[in-house]
């Protein structure tokens, strides 16, 4: 049992905290930081404890956040207090109810994920919205697919953006990072189709004939698709776009794409 | 034709650029911002031109900026240049290459509006998100719908990031503001189906009849719908939620409707 009270801002754990807000720091120390009972409890209720549980020395009481800390503790972890003026420079929020976890970033490599786990698979090229990626991962959770596989240079799907967007999807989705040159071969040594929305030579969404396990790719928010990845793919459908502009938001195209293969997926 | 250059940062007009960055500023001016070329060109291919256009001097030539710029001073409005470290004061960005207009406010009362012209609408109830109500922009002007009707109190949709999340739907999508009171007689006043994601005694929402013109309408990111207005919908449906959390983003819940509604509606 590890149970302490931090009283000053220049406390090095503070310091750690605060420096996971940043990318380079988060990379080097391979954790990320989730805020907020509920996340935290999503993450708990998946099995998944953070090794620092951090809050405020004046909070009230709380059965989750009392559960999450016996819990933590009995797993060997660290359970920290502060005042609530230091807790806010950790998270941002002047609030005495704030809570925040230390996680141990997963793996992340394609190895890691059974493809026949899942009759739909979430695919991101270069996405670079944290938000974005947060979504998907929310989708992903709610169209019942196995997980999101991140393609080439995406944001940074551990930044409290992401994780804050996924409403708790990053601890029950699995998370793969791999470059598109890894996951094509990945890819077709077993069975599983490559969907993308595009005009190159498409089907209507609505009449493509989906088979497990689907895996459905969106591109860049700004660029789209390589044409090579379009190419790559299975099946291209086309969404009708009635508007002037000629594009929906990526996480949009994803859902609905992702919604369409759930209701007609052959498995 | 009215032609300035601007050198110094303490300029009224900058001041008052600055001051469209904050909702409070925008509702007394009645004015918006909207920043980059390809908005300000979306707005001009739709008929909407800036009272104000704002660019760097240092620029590169661009034939669409110099169309803008023709029509702005034709249409009797101001071009105004200014060195780039003051543009950076007003867009937050050091980039030669910006441009922003300052656009008037469009009316945003539902009598403003032809329910016929359109078989879809969108509806958000208070959203809060300035990135999902431009993200709802947008979709509904890919799936051709008439407008979005913001219900009580949502973020302001003239804000520089929901205008830029639209991707220039601001300026194809008719805009409605108004408190449910005052909404739900008007759609009772005419022909209209109103439709809601709901768990109360809902149909599957590939089953449901959606006629036009239908309203499709979304609640709160956190709170979703109040009960009296689910309960005031013709139609209340659902989607699978198959992870651990019951919900899916406002705006992604939307579109997935959207996209259901355009492909089975009944005009």
């Amino acid at each position: 049992m590890h149970r302490r009270t931090i009283t000053g801002f220049s406390n090095p754990l503070v310091k750690f905290l605060r420096s996971l807000r940043e990318k380079k720091h988060r990379k080097r120390e391979r954790r990320f930081l989730a805020e907020g009972l509920r996340l935290l409890t999503d993450a708990r209720e998946n099995g998944i404890l953070p090794e620092i549980l951090v809050m405020a020395t004046g909070r009230d009481p709380h059965p989750l956040l009392e559960a999450l800390e016996a819990d933590v503790l009995a797993a060997g972890g660290d359970v920290v207090e502060m005042d609530v003026e230091i807790l806010a420079k950790v998270t941002g929020k002047d609030n005495p109810q704030a809570v925040a976890g230390v996680f141990s970033e997963f793996d992340t490599s394609l190895a890691n994920i059974d493809r026949g786990a899942s009759s739909i698979w979430l695919v991101a090229q270069a996405m670079r919205d944290p938000g974005n990626l947060g979504t998907m991962l929310r989708t992903g959770d709610a169209v019942g697919a196995g997980g999101l596989i991140l393609i080439d240079d995406c944001a940074d799907p551990f930044s409290v953006e992401a994780v804050r967007a996924s409403m708790g999807a990053i601890f029950t989705q699995k998370l793969v990072m791999a470059p598109w040159d890894e996951f094509e071969p990945w890819l077709r040594s077993g069975p599983g189709q490559l969907v993308a929305a595009s005009l190159r030579d498409p089907t209507g969404y609505r009449e493509a004939a989906y088979t497990a396990p689907c895996f459905l790719m969106v591109g860049n928010e700004s660029q789209g698709l390589p044409e090579a990845y379009e190419k790559a793919c299975d099946i291209r459908v086309t969404m009708p776009m009635l508007g002037r502009a000629d594009s929906l938001n990526a996480a949009i195209a994803g859902a609905v794409l992702a919604y369409e293969a759930l209701a007609r997926i052959k498995v």
